[in-house]
């Protein structure tokens, strides 16, 4: 799909947008970059502009970090000496354009809507939430094998939480020769885990049968491995969250109990820039191709 | 099997070498440490003593650490402020002990011969090669995912030889997604690559066939990942190189090339010490015993 004469922002970001910009010019959109004065070797087929509001042209898009933007409008950018602002005169200026984000807080949520910018969340979309899982359940593997003294073979896993990052993880621990135990509440998710091959057991056996684990990789983003369930462990355990800040561990116990746990969010981006930039780049291309498309229709 | 009555002595080593001497007292062995003045807690069931050739009693085995000793015979301790040292005059008091290392040099060999010591090279059993292949592959996949920006899912990865460590690793990096070349010399090997599902080509063929490989993983100690093979790389390939010291990797050509390259020996030590221990402590616990029976039986 050709985005021949779409005009595209990107403000800000990580080494995920060096690999969406890279895309985007390759489909022939006009591509502008703000928040990248470090920027090494300038970026073939786009163009740096100044965040200035009265500077900023007219664009379809524009991209916002993976991340989002702060509640206070920073916008961070690994290409920039210090984060730029988005305040409410930038988002007055880019009037017309459909902005894009990987998650999305109050203030840009509450701005988007106030300045009527059509708002579209990356993270939220099932196709990109499934594509993120494997970097993700990569990463999780990454940081196991780092974190224990044992091999994940023969070893004994729990993996709490069966959706889109549980059912990538899951079967990648198997394949690697641990005993996985899953945990869910869902039961299409615990018999979809079971038609897997994987032993599953409803969350709420989660306390009971934690005692042999040497991992445990929680993926709710609600309080589930609490302190009930932590005082279950056996002290040598190790506990990965990858649900999204602040977890669902009891980490303060965790702790006071000498059990070592860690949140990893963003997993994709620090072990997997390029393909978490070209998941993105993927979608916001056929997302643009469409916003074409409907403004072509509008124009009829 | 029960050990009672044995005199073991450690000497030096690493965090290995804790699960070796947890594994023999439980199994009623008498554990003697030499070179262990830093532990931070006595280990249960052990007796500290000095290195000294007078005071050494008698042993009917000496364990010494999985690296063997330096060629002018020092004995690496990761429990002690410094090495410690094993001259002629050690080897003369151990008579009547076997002695037991993961590898041997030079100085080890001679000296175990001159002095009527038999040694015992742990690492150079299939048994211990094939069982110690699992860290070395959960360590060369995790490097993988840690120092590349892309997932190994839908990557193009080579494994450059099929014996122990290649066997391991190949099916591994299939599970976890990516497309899995196997090069290896041996029709057998290329055979059981083929039947595990896995796309084999003769060694000969790597230059030809490299170009795509996003990460490179040799484990054939020769000179096979040449200036040659390197040159026809794609420039963001990254090779880790799983062979013993020095490896199989032109790295000066690498470097030249702005590839990175690594050379990553003793994974499992350093990703699994504790598998890596019990490993050892298992097949010490099978070679003293049956040690035991022998000398039971000449006794007779």
């Amino acid at each position: 799909m050709l985005l021949s004469g779409k005009r595209v922002l990107i403000v800000g970001g990580d080494a995920r947008q060096l690999e969406i910009a890279r895309t985007l010019v390759e489909r022939d959109a006009l591509v502008y970059l703000a928040g990248y004065a470090n920027l090494h070797a300038p970026l073939a087929g786009t163009q740096l502009i100044d965040w200035t509001p009265e500077g900023l042209g007219r664009f379809h898009a524009v991209i916002l970090p993976a991340k989002g933007i702060g509640e206070d409008g920073t916008v961070d950018s690994l290409f920039n000496p210090r984060p730029i602002v988005m305040n409410d005169a930038h988002f007055r200026a880019l009037f017309g354009a459909v902005l894009y984000t990987g998650i999305a807080g109050a203030y840009l949520r509450e701005r988007a809507a106030r300045f009527g910018l059509p708002l579209v969340v990356l993270f939220d979309r099932d196709d990109v939430a499934i594509l993120n899982a494997v970097p993700t359940a990569e990463g999780a593997i990454m940081f196991a094998i780092q974190h224990t003294d044992i091999t994940l073979h023969q070893s004994h896993t729990a993996v709490v939480g069966f959706g889109r990052v549980g059912m990538t993880l899951a079967p990648r621990l198997k394949a690697l020769g641990s005993n996985v135990t899953v945990f869910a509440r869902q039961s299409e998710a615990l018999a979809r885990a079971y038609e897997m091959g994987l032993i599953a057991y409803d969350i709420g056996e989660l306390k009971r049968r934690i005692g042999d684990a040497d991992a445990v990789f929680n993926t709710v983003p609600a309080p589930v491995v609490t302190a009930e369930v932590i005082a279950a462990m056996k002290p040598s355990a190790f506990i990965l969250d990858l649900a999204s800040h602040p977890g669902g561990t009891d980490f303060h116990f965790a702790e006071k109990r000498g059990i070592r746990a860690m949140l990893a969010p963003s997993l994709p981006g620090l072990v997997a820039p390029k393909t978490a930039g070209r998941i993105l780049a993927d979608v916001l291309t056929k997302l643009i191709g469409a916003q074409q498309h409907e403004n072509g229709e509008r124009s009829r």
